[in-house]
């Protein structure tokens, strides 16, 4: 995986996925794109990436395929589609998709690139877009432990705490995890603040009571000062998030499991984009409590 | 507020209650101690303190009283009772409810003990038991300014993050904030680490992936371990913190906010301690998930 042996197609370059490969081109890899709205690939090809008009095209002409698209239609038809990456890749080449997507679909493309030779890994990230950035995203995987190794080295261009995590699919499923860790824990920090506000209280001075003990959380540290100044822009939109927590809900209740948190910041992450919040940062779930 | 002009009674040497009354007798405190249980006064007994047979008779010999007793109609009684602490405390004399209790009933007492010419403040701490014997207890305070700057020197000799929330209700306000952000964080990493298990993932694992990100909490690093290992003993009880819940829940309630993350913790803690789990500590939640 040196950059004199390896050429890499990276699709998708979003927010995330300009700064990704924007590392993987710095660190000197032949890089080759292909993103849905050309123009967001600009910057990486006055960079030195090569345009190409297709995943198939992308796949085609590298060794190493990675994809950080929108949705799980997206990744299906990126890598399943007729001009997409299984039908065009070449047998032996390695593919990783790091987008959030279902756990059963990471499954599904692992299972056909492997009757084509072909390795396949999930990798979703989590860190946002300054973990991007600042190249330290949080990254965990699943698949065949020899493929995470073998990309192990681009993972680390790109990321911080990097995790094997099992099987096909795992990365998935370990995404969904930190989703749902985040979801009702959102509900909980919005109510402690409204409750802070309603009763009188300082809001801020009431932060410096409760973050730093058992009431402590990400979300209360980071997102309770800009939910208290009333600073909603994202960061990570409430849209995607609740493309995340259904991917989470339904993959949940196919293994017959009840999450009623889940089920209730889904319910209200609804509500909010209904009422035109959509745009906002998650922690503008907060404007639906202030009432 | 030093220790050769200051006599301290203490009510209520449970478990929290003794570690804190201990640090004042080692500090030189002369100090007067009832509790209802009579036998858990004694290891203070043994190191110096005297012990009184009621509230009351605490009262009459102390410059300043502490309390911390279990739920709020014991502070309701060690309070307003006709052997309690307003009918028999002197002019002038301090009195501090540490028990997590109604933000309604310190107003109350406030304003009782104010027209008897004392003081009254109302402090609960959170850092449980071990936060207790360390003397590194969080305290949110509310009441008169110039009371709590006179108590300071005493909270510093129990606690570490002292602060002053506004007057009176606002230290039990606060901690309202705290149980609530607890409250939905609680449930939000259970169904996390269900989710983890029943998708095949190793739950440790997982953790590495999302504990210290956007997903982090106290209650993730702090309870998850347990969980994960099935060690459900207390620390918190859940039981305990079904009654802050109540509190938080009917506080809401009267300003008129809805708190459906805390109901449905609160409903659900309901349900773990209807089939025999009060007296597990609060991660024991994850029992009731885990089905």
């Amino acid at each position: 995986m040196h950059p004199e042996n390896t050429t890499i197609g990276f699709i998708g370059t979003g927010v995330m996925g300009k700064s990704m490969a924007g590392h993987l081109l710095k660190a000197g890899y032949g890089l080759h794109v292909y993103n849905r709205t050309k123009p967001r690939a600009d910057e990486l090809v006055a960079g030195g990436a090569t345009w190409q008009d297709s995943p198939g095209k992308v796949a085609a002409n590298a060794d190493v395929i990675i994809t950080i698209v929108g949705f799980p239609n997206d990744v299906e038809e990126v890598y399943l589609g007729d001009d997409g990456i299984l039908a065009n890749a070449r047998k032996g080449s390695i593919v990783v998709d790091m987008t959030t997507s279902r756990p059963d679909l990471a499954v599904k493309i692992y299972n056909e690139a492997k009757a084509k030779g072909i390795a396949s890994l999930d990798a979703p990230v989590s860190g946002g877009d300054s973990g991007a950035r600042e190249a330290r995203l949080s990254i965990m995987a699943g698949g065949d432990k020899d493929t995470f190794d073998a990309m192990f080295p681009l993972f680390e261009i790109m990321g911080k705490n990097i995790v094997y995590q099992g099987p096909a699919g795992s990365g998935q499923h370990t995404k969904m995890c930190n989703q749902i860790a985040i979801a009702a824990g959102l509900v909980a920090v919005c109510e402690a603040l409204v409750y802070a506000k309603k009763s009188g209280l300082d809001q801020s001075t009431v932060l410096k009571s409760i973050a730093s003990g058992a009431a402590g959380s990400w979300s209360l540290s980071n997102y309770g000062p800009r939910m208290i100044a009333g600073s909603f822009d994202p960061g990570f939109y409430v849209k995607h998030f609740i493309k995340d927590m259904k991917i989470a809900s339904e993959s949940a209740r196919a293994m017959g499991m009840n999450t009623p948190g889940l089920d209730l910041a889904l319910s209200k992450f609804e509500k909010l984009a209904a009422e035109g919040g959509a745009d906002l940062g998650v922690h503008g779930l907060y404007t639906l409590f202030d009432k």
